[in-house]
């Protein structure tokens, strides 16, 4: 049924030293793994999938496809206000999956879980005769009855973002050949953070008691603001020139003003998008301070009936293509 | 990235209606769940994944996958000791898998978290090229610090197994065409135990206090056993003709003596395997009457020097190709 005659070797020598710091993983030796949260906080979970050819490429870096895996994981969690404990694995491989890709793939969950401060508790290793397939639940803790929420943002509060947005979509562009900078630097830079985002982690706690709703950029920004205002029933206006933009998007966006379109709505940011109201300025500043993430206000919610628009300098709306609200 | 258009309208019809009793899935429209245990208990976490053509066959009912997927992690929690409360799951489809396959899925996953009193909390739903591929992670909770574990068995300690024995191994055999009884009903049954496993969810928490270890039968009676073994330290001496068998297991053995490896070593059993010391027996007996569900004592654990063997009638070692002992 599982992948033989190598899977429990495989979990030897490439999964149990990821739990070995977890004495609630049993050093994957039993068929579950036990977790008690601090006192007076409460676990939380999320789940991701990546699939072979659906997900990433075939030719992508092990390393970077396991970062990415747990990566994603760990955004849903920091959008939450969850601080990561650990994560349950379940990989797919086929017969002929070189054993160095395995490798590979364990060596990059070895380095970010180290970075990010949580363990393997457990998993499962099966073959399959398709692509890769990799799920990931990610267990973290915050405050009892405190995780931030979708719903909760209210008319009239600001909109944040965290980091900078775009940078994924068009590191995409860079990888499909859609897109190449003049300096070489900023290609590889795009494409860096197309294939290793980074969860803001560290800062995503101490959003509770200042974020009235929070979730993490996965689809669009323009996407996931809208999931944000179904679930508060709210409106929102971004303005797109608030952006909070890298110098490589610049670059980009100075070249072709239509890329604009790409920023707002690329998706694969894996920053915090999170609502505020006016009061939380200064808390706001200290929290972006204490992490060195920089945090900007590019809009405000507003009455549902205004709907969701991003409005360029001049205050004109931006006609976009897909903005994500066919899901309502 | 996710399977497109119908991804959000998919868990809204199918798989919304599973969370809607738990109030930590928020009806599956935020990015996590949340969960407390009951204070004193703390979280027992698995996973299982399915894949097809590999642990099951693409003409098996959507239903009977869906329960089987479900089943062989609260089985896990089951040999645990733990009481299921809910679960995420991962769920890769294809573009042209028929939607009346993913509702009987649904159907399917309805009908047994009602009957085993669980709820989802949450899933990724995302497209693939190649074979359906499912990940189910089942959450528990078990008293703190006393969830059952594959350590702490004794040399001179009683081994039991729930219910009977290698019907899902003959079940299979019949699948696969090598199998048929004479009585149409023996092999309906054996097919049943092979899709649909019977989870001991009521019993298994009983456990607590009087099994010294335990685990769940998936990969075969006897490997199964040198799991336990090889993590309690001991060694193990079964009687093949303790073993406790259904009328159509007794009828196939009946035809063929040859069986009797196949009882000991085809898995799928999902039953619970333990061990406990000599004076627990009257309340192993009254689990047993309470559950429903018989308790058979098929040996004793023996010191590691001993092995692990299976004997017959005549307390001769039975030689069997296959034992599991190549993962010592």
């Amino acid at each position: 049924m599982a992948l033989r005659p190598d899977e429990f070797s495989l979990i030897a020598e490439l999964f149990a030293p990821l739990a070995a710091q977890a004495p609630g993983a049993f050093n994957l030796t039993d068929d579950a793994a036990v977790f008690a949260p601090t006192p007076g906080m409460e676990t939380v979970l999320t789940v991701d999938a990546l699939v072979e050819g659906v997900h990433f490429l075939s030719n992508d870096p092990a390393e970077s496809v396991a970062r990415k895996l747990l990566r994603v994981n760990l955004s849903d969690l920091a959008a939450k206000g969850a601080v990561p404990r650990g994560y349950l694995l379940t990989t797919a491989w086929r017969a002929e999956t070189p054993l160095d890709w395995m490798r590979g793939f364990a060596a990059g969950l070895a380095e970010d879980q180290r970075r990010f401060g949580l363990s393997l508790w457990g998993g499962d290793t099966v073959s399959t005769p398709g692509p890769l397939n990799f799920s990931l639940t990610a267990i973290g803790e915050a405050p009892a009855g405190r995780m931030l929420r979708r719903a909760g943002a209210r008319a009239g509060e600001g909109l944040y973002v965290t980091g900078t947005i775009g940078d994924a979509a068009l590191g995409l562009a860079v990888a499909q050949g859609k897109l190449r900078l003049a300096r070489a630097g900023d290609n590889a830079d795009l494409l860096g953070r197309y294939r290793v985002p980074e969860p803001r982690v560290a800062l995503g706690p101490d959003l509770i008691g200042i974020a009235s709703a929070s979730l993490d950029v996965s689809d669009g920004l323009m996407a996931d603001l809208a999931h944000l205002c179904a679930a508060s029933g709210v409106g929102a206006r971004v303005e797109a020139a608030a952006l909070p933009l890298s110098p490589p998007a610049v670059h980009a966006l100075a070249g072709d003003a239509g890329f604009i379109e790409t920023l707002l709505t690329g998706g694969d940011d894996y920053e915090i998008l999170f609502s505020a109201s006016a009061d939380k300025e200064a808390m706001i500043a200290r929290v972006a301070a204490r992490s060195g993430v920089p945090i900007t206000r590019i809009g405000r919610l507003a009455d549902a009936a205004e709907g969701i628009v991003a409005v360029d300098h001049a205050g004109r709306p931006l006609a976009l293509k897909q903005l994500g609200f066919r899901h309502f």
